[in-house]
């Protein structure tokens, strides 16, 4: 990991912030209006983008233009962009686009920054309910409507008491499927539904255990920022480092992600 | 149904939203506790009820008892208590308290009042959003965090351009899952783990239809008197009233409910 001064610290945390702030305002401009509709990316499925996605990542890289024009950008709405400082802003517009288009608040935005060694510092946000996640260089937080409180992932249980989350039931292939099911029912409750709402309910210790496949980049990297700062393990099925995407296990601590890789194995 | 006049209307929404706010205390005073645990009602499957479910019920019995004595209660914790007015009070503390413990913002607390035809006003609170949905009496509103607004389901489109929504993927017995099923496969989209705020949604028009199974009349009575206020309908799966509960289909408008109903009876 590229030693980050503490002055560059409160830099980034600054500017990630502006960008969530922004994203905010963004989101909330479309989110549950009327004329909401969806345009489709890929021909054979509903890969729903709407002007809020594209908006909200907008406003951000307007922001990384001015406050950090070095710095590489990596956005699920505009791709790449090339930087010199050796930082990666990882950007997700509207994580959970489905979510945004049914009106559930458990969509977000995600915004991370990385080194080539993965993600430093990430946020998860959530523009409706008013409520930030936050992790890395020593801070490990959310702050919502209710309260300001410590991220910290629950204890260790067994298997049989813990809380397992994923945002479909087939849970990407059909052997994938199988995978998170034959976990899925040693766990005492799984629930669907909650796109990135789940990481941010990982790291704040109210479940143990979200399981997905498919994940790109930048679904990933400000959950893994979030999650490791408050106590939880995250990696792919195999126990290898997530940050690229693919199949991921977020787990509240390291008993119940090796309990977990286990099952997942077969 | 009862005469109902103007006067003892503004009471019954007055009271309603009495109940509402100190249910939203209540509930609050225990979401994301560290220390939240779940008692098991019934032996064969996990069925949790909390602390937080029971302080909301008895709270909202002390309001009643002193606001609306010969009125009576049927609550979710506490089951019935007669009365005299022919008006009575149907209460959910927590609905949804899966989704209570996993800490995910979409359970909430349903409050109905009915004469012997059925629900005649009800609200659905989200106390840790901050959203309230009532329905009844010549009103259909919703208030959140970032705006008031009226109510109004969804215009009429074909089932392949639908929303669908409902709790759990196996919705109810293997045959009701079999019907569900049957149905999602030609909405464009379904989502689960909502809960009551699925109800809520559909109200607000951002979602077509819920469908669900294995319901008791708490479940479903504040949430009908909120989806007829706002022109949608809701019965069970033949047509028939559904305010007793059991099967439930809740549509935008009456062409998705007798397109849904046809797919829903094979």
């Amino acid at each position: 990991m590229a030693q980050v001064s503490a002055e560059l610290q409160r830099e980034l945390i600054s500017v990630a912030h502006e960008l969530a702030d922004a994203a905010r305002e963004a989101t909330l401009a479309h989110f549950r209006a009327p004329d909401l509709t969806a345009d489709t990316k890929e021909t054979e499925r509903f890969d729903p983008v709407t002007i809020a996605d594209r908006q909200s990542e907008l406003r951000m890289r307007e922001i990384l233009a001015r406050r950090r024009p070095d710095d590489a950008i990596l956005g699920e709405e505009m791709g790449q962009q090339a930087g010199s400082s050796g930082l990666t802003w990882v950007l997700d517009p509207v994580d959970g686009t489905r979510s945004f288009l049914a009106g559930t608040p458990t969509w977000g935005v995600l915004i991370s920054v990385a080194d080539d060694s993965g993600p430093l510092y990430g946020l998860i946000d959530q523009p409706y309910i008013g409520e930030r996640f936050e992790g890395g260089f020593g801070i490990a937080r959310m702050a919502g409507p209710h309260w300001t409180r410590p991220l910290r992932t629950r204890a260790p249980r067994p298997l049989a008491e813990a809380l397992i989350l994923s945002t479909f039931p087939e849970v990407g292939t059909p052997e994938e499927g199988a995978a998170f099911h034959r976990l899925a029912k040693q766990c005492r409750l799984t629930r669907y539904g909650t796109d990135c709402y789940a990481y941010a309910l990982l790291a704040a210790g109210h479940i143990d255990l979200v399981v997905e496949a498919g994940l790109q980049a930048y679904d990933v990297q400000a959950p893994i920022a979030v999650i490791e700062a408050a106590g939880g393990v995250v990696t792919d099925w195999t126990g290898a480092p997530a940050h690229q995407g693919g199949r991921v296990l977020a787990a509240a601590n390291p008993g119940i992600h090796a309990a977990a890789l286990v099952v997942l194995a077969g």
